[in-house]
């Protein structure tokens, strides 16, 4: 029996064991969860155990990583395998049709908190490892799992872990499965993500809340001096008007625009999809560009004055907002927040006081395009889910595969299960069986191929 | 002994009434405090009774309003006074340096919530009545109070409860205390208030909240959509772009600019006094001029997105605001209000869609300046605290003035005794003792010299 005979001989119980990893309450943004964190990470070190692996679980000073390992042999490639036990907090409850943590199967497909994200994606590699130890005895590879517990709050402690185990961690490469396919029945390799930078602005006006019929008119409202600067960051098509924004932004290639026009993104459904009248984008650019190649600026969240019901008729003494930008590759995410700070303060009107807070600037990270890891990537994706694989980018940002790249000078492989629709961070997060399956299959032909590779 | 004697002699018992008074907590917005608002209600109907007046409860659909009245002779003028017995809510109570229903008089200031508005300002008017009836056996008028519980919910009730009584409310003039001086020292008449239009904006998105990776620069974010069309509504000289905004204003005249030179506002010292760097407006006017004379626009709150700590990498599903204009006289609030919603309608950027709510519309008031009650009222300032009094207008709105006017046909003298900086719906509300004690002695003179008036 091949591992792949072995795996397909064993539907049911893997549904089984894959809901039983569902149930876990691993929240790891709410304290009360604590427990919860623990028992999950405790599964899992029992699960890669039976599976025939040395696991652990290892202490942070937050929810512990489990580490597991199986070595063949020093001349067989390594390959360290990331990824997360904790899942986003389920909240508002109200709006999802069935428990977060009671996981259920509905015309294929698997609703639950982490069912895609990023529970059902790793485990994928956990039964790959299961089908060749059971099927042929061995592993192709030496296979080395870091499983964390923080991935949904910023990944605090992971850094630390990995500078205190450079040696635990040597490897040859990294996979990682916590993303999206390009669409159903288009799995990817993803060879880029944007980075990240992160500020946040306050503006202060009077020193309380003022009535805004005694002192309107008179004095300059935060609120409005906010919405005045937020406005003035970028122009009528969507430029970002910050000087130097686009310096080191390198122009779409000849070879990326005809390769993305194959993808033929249906602006019409795209738009559909999420409800939206239409797209609207930097001019001069399609969807697929802006999002993968281009850089951003949005305003995640924006509070300040009276919020209930009915009117309160204050100048607000207060507003903030929270603006996070994407980068792209060469874009120095340090000197572009910097960029950024500088024009906010350009933009603040007199009368108020404008504090502009740096948070965070993460680089985007690129995998080379023409390696032999990626073409094995690919050939598993097409053992997996049975076509060819496109090769694409994504616009969010996963810091981590930045810190493996600084301290452990691996590069990352990127093999997205899910799709873009699977309510991630949303109620009703969901997995479609046949990307559970393909997924699992994928996993499976991955260890083959990097066997395979002499790097 | 004269009324004004009577009143010097009683200061120590009027001190403890008034106290007596600020400890109902009468906080109209929050139901749990209906049983003490009807406790001040019942307090207030058996001070007046007391007192000599003919007094009762009313019911309405919200909290009761008292009525009382003293009826000397039909010869004689009447006057309508008009206050209210409710108070804001005194949250957030970590900021009160003593409790909000337990009265002190530090350093010569009564700190509580009331002691201003308007507890400490209707009640002068009630130490009137006694000191006349006291001191002289009879009033030198007829008097009527109607003294409301929900004019810090917006007096919902009060329109169609004047509506039920046209007969019983008939009067000469009203007479409200429930406001301020120009400034310490400097006692005034309020001969305008501005009026009100209240719009809530919604601007929607896709249609959950999606992450700003994925989705970032390919739609339209409903918080930078929101900043643009605030943005827009205003130019670089904080004047209003809405077309015909400023039709119906009547320009600044010379009388009111040579008049208002006198009143020399310290642009450093307000500011100061706001914990602001600067004042700034519309260009061209100065700091009374924007306050009394010209239409305003501010954002009262607003709000999308994510708003705890830290980053929530989202584009929000939507985002609101609120917004309020102060109408000057003139302008027709309506009329406003509907440029205002074709203004944001034409700004509303591409991608999402802009829903407007007009809410509100009340226009401005003014009372003659050159008639006798205002003089007669002057008077009664000078009198109360020694000096000529000024003639001031007041940016806010108090919305039963127009109702005076629109259903009982009958004109508003403003006499407010209390100051700006008494920080009448914010923490430690206060009042100073020598405008306690001014407010009394003039409310005393009033009767007096409203008496006076031939109408």
């Amino acid at each position: 029996m091949s591992p792949a005979e072995y795996l397909d001989s064993q539907k049911e119980q893997r549904l089984a064991d894959y809901f039983d990893f569902l149930r876990f309450k691993s929240v790891s943004a709410q304290s009360k969860h604590t427990p919860d964190l623990r028992d999950c990470a405790t599964w899992v070190k029992d699960h890669l155990t039976n599976i025939g692996m040395t696991a652990e679980i290892c202490e942070t000073d937050g929810h512990p990583v489990v580490y597991a390992e199986r070595i063949v042999s020093d001349d067989l490639p390594t390959v360290l395998i990331y990824g997360h036990y904790d899942v986003q907090p389920p909240e508002p409850l109200d709006l999802w049709k069935s428990g977060p943590f009671e996981p259920v199967m509905l015309d294929d497909v698997i609703y639950a908190r982490g069912a895609t994200d990023d529970k059902g994606q790793v485990f994928a590699h956990f039964k790959a490892l299961e089908a060749h130890i059971q099927a042929s005895g061995e592993l192709p590879l030496n296979v080395k799992f870091m499983i964390e517990g923080e991935e949904e709050v910023s990944s605090a402690n992971l850094p630390k872990f990995i500078e205190s185990n450079l040696d635990k961690l040597k490897a040859d490469i990294v996979v990682v499965s916590d993303g999206s396919q390009f669409a159903p029945g288009k799995p990817a390799v993803t060879y880029g993500l944007r980075g990240i930078v992160f500020i946040e602005v306050k503006v202060t006006g009077p020193d309380r809340d003022v009535h805004s019929g005694s002192f309107g008119g008179a004095i300059e409202n935060p609120i409005n001096a906010l919405c005045e600067i937020i406005a003035g960051l970028k122009d009528e098509n969507h430029h970002i008007t910050v000087d130097g924004y686009y310096d080191d932004v390198d122009p779409v290639t000849d070879l990326e625009k005809e390769s993305w026009k194959k993808l033929a993104v249906d602006e019409k459904e795209y738009a559909k999809g999420l409800g939206l009248p239409e797209v609207v984008g930097e001019k001069g650019f399609t969807t697929l560009e802006r999002t993968w190649r281009r850089p951003t600026l949005d305003i995640n969240g924006i509070t300040g004055g009276y919020q209930g019901e009915g009117a309160k008729t204050i100048i607000p003494s207060w507003a903030t907002c929270k603006i996070t930008m994407r980068m792209v590759p060469s874009q120095d995410p340090s000197k572009v927040s910097a960029a950024v700070v500088k024009k906010i303060k350009e933009l603040a009107p007199k009368g108020v006081t404008v504090e502009v807070f740096e948070r965070e600037a993460t680089p985007a990270v690129e995998t080379p395009t023409d390696g032999p890891w990626l073409e094995a990537a690919g050939r598993a994706l097409k053992t997996g889910f049975g076509v060819d694989p496109l090769c694409m980018k994504e616009g969010g940002s996963i810091p981590v595969v930045g810190v493996f790249k600084e301290l452990l000078g691996l590069n990352t492989l990127l093999l997205g299960f899910g799709q873009h629709d699977d309510n991630a961070h949303s109620p009703n997060e969901k997995y479609r069986y046949e990307d559970f399956e393909g997924g699992c299959r994928t996993a499976v032909a991955l260890l083959d191929e990097l066997s395979k590779v002499k790097s």
